[in-house]
């Protein structure tokens, strides 16, 4: 295995080749070999320095219409990616662009120059555009700003909240001004949590979800939710209704709880609720909320520079062939943050 | 048993004996004797000409904070109530006044004038401000106007759509343009759904709520639902969610098929559809709403004077002393629209 590859000669790339029911299996994808021509009209040729695997890809493996088109069966396997363009035949973006782009889990891509986003903020590193400023960390300012619509002084509880979109979420909280309570699967990650702010955190494994929320609100003085950022679903949703404020607002952001799931899993038993209490549960995705790329980046950009909002990465060994040992990994819950691919040694 | 009482003697009312688990019993309530003296500084006295049976009754004789108040053991069964004032020690309600108060389930009341709500539109028969200009009109309303925000062409379904609430939701759908589907609990229910203006409606007895809501919608030539209008929860939330379009919106406005459940209810197996379509559940209660009462009597008012909204109602028998069986009747499924008990004959 390489890194390094020559235009026109072979380069690696993840196909879909079965449909998994349940856990992904290994023999649902394979690392094929593939020719890069020259970019046509209007394409760069990109090489790529980091790749991302995200939980939505489990979604697109599945071939329901989910919200993202399904992969085709002996189709690439697309995910976010940060390169650096080496061959253009498009203006705006000159050889050593850096880009972000969705045609990843590859070392090279030619790519549509208008599929490819230049990187505004490019004095961050490159991973960072796929963690805080990419995906889950848009995903996590959609639902704490406009979804949640958090203010000060709520109470904010986030599940997962050691994942990329979680620890994106509680910090961003936080900022807010938040009380935030935090659950993850790891005593490490619970520490992160804290670490990154949260005013109280559990380890899901620790006991039923509604006893261990209860305590962590009770050792905090509160007796109610304003806001559930929820990330997977399940038992922990069901324990975050019980308790929930009047006019309390539900993010739906994903439900990892269920995804390797065959079958369907019951939903809350409580959602009665959500009427007592008026509250609201809203699912989102990130692809309503475009409009407010610009003002997220140049935002969260600062938080970073200015070191209030700290970017968290597992980075997984092994370069493009890790990629999938990387998925699996990070769907068992093996990532802490983001987690990543470097196809590049980043440092 | 007499409908007549006489200022200062002996009259009727409802007392909470037992908090009920499951199905009320008749052993929990209990029809007693009680004076009433003359209205004190403020207050008046209000003869009932008809009386309110309502579900949410049963969750107050629960003894479980819900969202409102649980009656006291050996207190009063409070209902909303239309009465006319005969004995007055403030000046806005002199003898005559047709009043809305919410110490109903007897006879005669003394109530505080400032718990009166004087009728705006007396002009319009005594029950109509029980049921489509009341609690169960003005819930639809708010249901439709501001939790669903309907708009005309949405594809919009209504459960429990022949009851108070319901039948008035079926109705302001279809006022405000929608291509409405309904369900209801027997041949007749529906056939009056259809009267109401429904565009295709179910029994939910005649098999999976799924199927038939499915069949519905593919007799109207519609693939997906811009607005639920959830009156029972379970099967028909889950029916419904599987059917969401982008941005739909779910009201939850009760849940009748559980409120006679002494255990927990599995929810809704397929809420993860809540973010593949963005979708949002919320829940509300009128109390939320009041400052858009007057708005909403005038535009309800002048409906149903011009005949586009249609009162839905079920007076059962027996004056003070049938309120119980309508109130566990009206649980049953046993009354169309809303369910009243007239104290004085009104026809």
């Amino acid at each position: 295995m390489t890194d390094i590859v020559t235009s026109g000669t072979a380069q690696l790339e993840w196909v879909l080749r079965s449909r998994p029911s349940g856990r992904p299996r290994a023999t649902d994808v394979e690392l094929v070999e593939s020719t890069l021509g020259r970019p046509g009209a209007g394409q760069v040729r990109v090489r790529n320095l980091v790749m991302s695997v995200e939980p939505y890809m489990r979604g697109r493996m599945g071939g329901e219409a989910t919200y993202a088109e399904p992969y085709g069966l002996g189709e690439p396997m697309l995910a976010p990616t940060v390169g650096v363009v080496i061959e253009s035949d498009h203006a705006a973006l000159p050889p050593g662009s850096l880009v972000l782009h969705d045609f990843g889990w590859r070392i090279e891509a030619l790519v549509d120059a208008s599929d490819c986003r230049r990187l505004r903020h490019d004095d961050l590193p490159a991973a960072v555009h796929l963690s805080v400023l990419g995906i889950p960390g848009m995903t996590a300012w959609v639902g704490v700003e406009r979804i949640a619509q958090v203010r000060s002084g709520d109470v904010v509880f986030v599940s997962s909240a050691a994942g990329a979109v979680g620890s994106t979420a509680v910090q961003l909280a936080k900022q807010r001004g938040a009380v935030v309570i935090a659950s993850a699967g790891s005593p490490e990650k619970v520490a992160l949590t804290e670490a990154l702010g949260a005013d109280a955190a559990f380890d899901h494994h620790d006991g039923p979800a509604k006893d261990l929320l209860r305590t962590a609100m009770s050792d905090l003085g509160v007796t109610a939710l304003d806001v559930y950022f929820d990330n997977v679903g399940g038992e922990q949703l069901e324990a975050a209704v019980r308790v929930l404020a009047d006019h309390a607002r539900i993010a739906l952001c994903g439900m990892i709880s269920i995804y390797n799931s065959a079958e369907p899993v019951p939903g809350p038993n409580n959602l009665i609720k959500l009427i007592w209490r008026r509250a609201r549960m809203e699912g989102f995705l990130l692809a309503d909320h475009l409009d407010a790329q610009d003002q997220f980046e140049d935002e969260m950009a600062d938080l970073v520079r200015t070191e209030r909002i700290r970017p968290v990465h597992t980075e997984f060994p092994g370069g493009v062939a890790g990629a999938w040992d990387a998925f699996v990994g990070m769907l068992d819950g093996a990532a802490t943050g983001k987690a990543l691919v470097p196809l590049v040694p980043t440092t």
